[in-house]
C-alpha cells in the first residue's frame, strides 16, 4: 500500500532555514535525538567520519560568533558574481548574532582522512535537519569561511575538518521558506533533459 | 498534531544499505516523493544545484554497469590502507551487478558552479535515503571512482559532476546492518572529547 504523503516529504516541505531564534530553552533531549539519529546515517567504508560539538556555554557562543564574524568580514569584503547578488537581496551580512542568540550551537566536523568524509558528513546533517523539524526546533545549515579559528577554539585536533555550525533553537518569528523550483525542472528520465510527467506515471513502465 | 516522537530516529536506525535486490517493479511514484523531498532541502544560496536522473531502461544500466565495472578494476588495482582491508574483510570488490539488477537507478549531479554544491546535494541525499526507507524501498549511496564515462553516457552537460548512483528496489535476502558507534563515542559537550551522559541531561542547563 503506498503512503497517501510521506511524512518525510512533509517535514520536508515544512523546514526552513531560520536565523532568529526565542531566548526559550530547548530540550537537549530533542537536539540529542536528532545527533543520535545522524550516527545512524551511511559513511564511506563505515568510517563514521562525524564529530558533534555541541555548544551551550554562552561565553564559548560568544567567542565563536566573534572569530565567524571577523572572517565574514573578510568574506564579504571579496564575494563577487552570484553570490554576492544573492546575499545583498537577502539582506545577509557579516554580522552573525544567530551564533550567540541560539540557545545552543552543535559544530559539525569531518575526520578528513576518512574516504568521502565530506559527503558522509553532509548526509548526516541531512538527517538531523529532519529530525530537528520534527522536534519543533529550527536551525541553519551555516557554513562560514575561515573555520580554523572556530575549530581551534573548542580545542579540534588536527585532522577534523568544521563543516558546518547549526544553531538550534524555536523560531522567532515566522520568514515565509525560500521558493524551490518544481520537481519537474530538476528530475530527468532515462537521459539528461528528459522531463517526467508526474501526473501519468502509468506511462512508465519499471521493470 | 506533533507526529510521533524520533519517527525520523526509527527510520534512520532500520535503513540499511543494500546491495541485493529483487526482480520485483518499484513504485515509480514512491521514488519520486523520495526525490521530491529532496527538492526541498536547504541549499548555498538556495542554489538548488541537484539533478536527478532516473534510469529505469535496461540497456542504460548494464551500459552504466559496463563503464562502472571498468573504473572499479582500476580502482580496486590500487587502493590500499584501511580502505583496502574493509573492502576485503566485506567480500566487495569491482564487480557491481546491483546497477544492472536493481529495477532502477537514480543518479545524482551537483552543479559544481554552485557554492557548496557537493555538500547541499549530499544533504538532500540524507532526506532520499529516509523517504525511501519510509516508503520501504532500499538503496545504496554507490560512489565509484572514474564517473566521468557514466556521466557521459546519459548525456549529462559539462559542470554537472556525478556524486552517486542509487540503484533502488526491494531487498533481496536480509543482511544485518553495519554497528554503528555508540553515539557518546562522537557527541561532545562545550569542548572537544567531554562526553555527555544521555541518562542525565537535567544536568546540563541549556540557556
Amino acid at each position: 500500500m503506498m503512503p497517501l504523503k510521506s511524512s518525510v516529504l512533509n517535514l520536508a516541505k515544512r523546514r526552513r532555514s531560520v536565523r532568529r531564534f526565542q531566548k526559550t530553552q530547548v530540550d537537549l533531549g530533542s537536539v540529542l535525538t536528532a545527533l543520535e539519529a545522524a550516527c545512524q546515517a551511511p559513511s564511506g567504508a563505515n568510517s563514521q567520519p562525524w564529530r558533534f560539538l555541541v555548544v551551550t556555554d554562552h561565553e564559548t557562543k560568544r567567542r565563536i560568533r566573534e572569530v565567524c564574524e571577523k572572517a565574514e568580514m573578510e568574506f564579504y569584503s571579496k564575494v563577487v558574481g552570484h553570490l554576492k547578488t544573492w546575499l545583498l537581496a537577502k539582506g545577509l551580512n557579516w554580522s552573525k548574532p544567530f551564533l550567540e542568540e541560539a540557545p545552543l550551537l552543535v559544530l559539525i566536523f569531518s575526520e578528513t582522512k576518512a574516504s568521502y568524509s565530506t559527503e558522509s558528513v553532509w548526509l548526516s546533517i541531512g538527517y538531523i535537519l529532519l529530525a530537528l523539524e520534527e522536534n519543533g526546533l529550527s536551525t541553519l545549515t551555516y557554513t562560514p569561511s575561515g573555520f580554523e579559528d572556530a575549530s581551534e577554539h573548542v580545542g579540534a585536533p588536527k585532522g577534523f575538518k568544521l563543516e558546518a555550525i547549526l544553531p538550534i533553537g524555536i523560531e522567532a518569528g515566522k520568514r515565509p521558506k525560500e521558493p524551490r523550483l518544481d520537481p519537474q525542472e530538476v528530475i530527468y528520465l532515462d537521459c539528461w533533459g528528459r522531463k517526467l510527467d508526474p501526473h501519468n506515471l502509468s506511462t512508465y513502465n519499471v521493470r
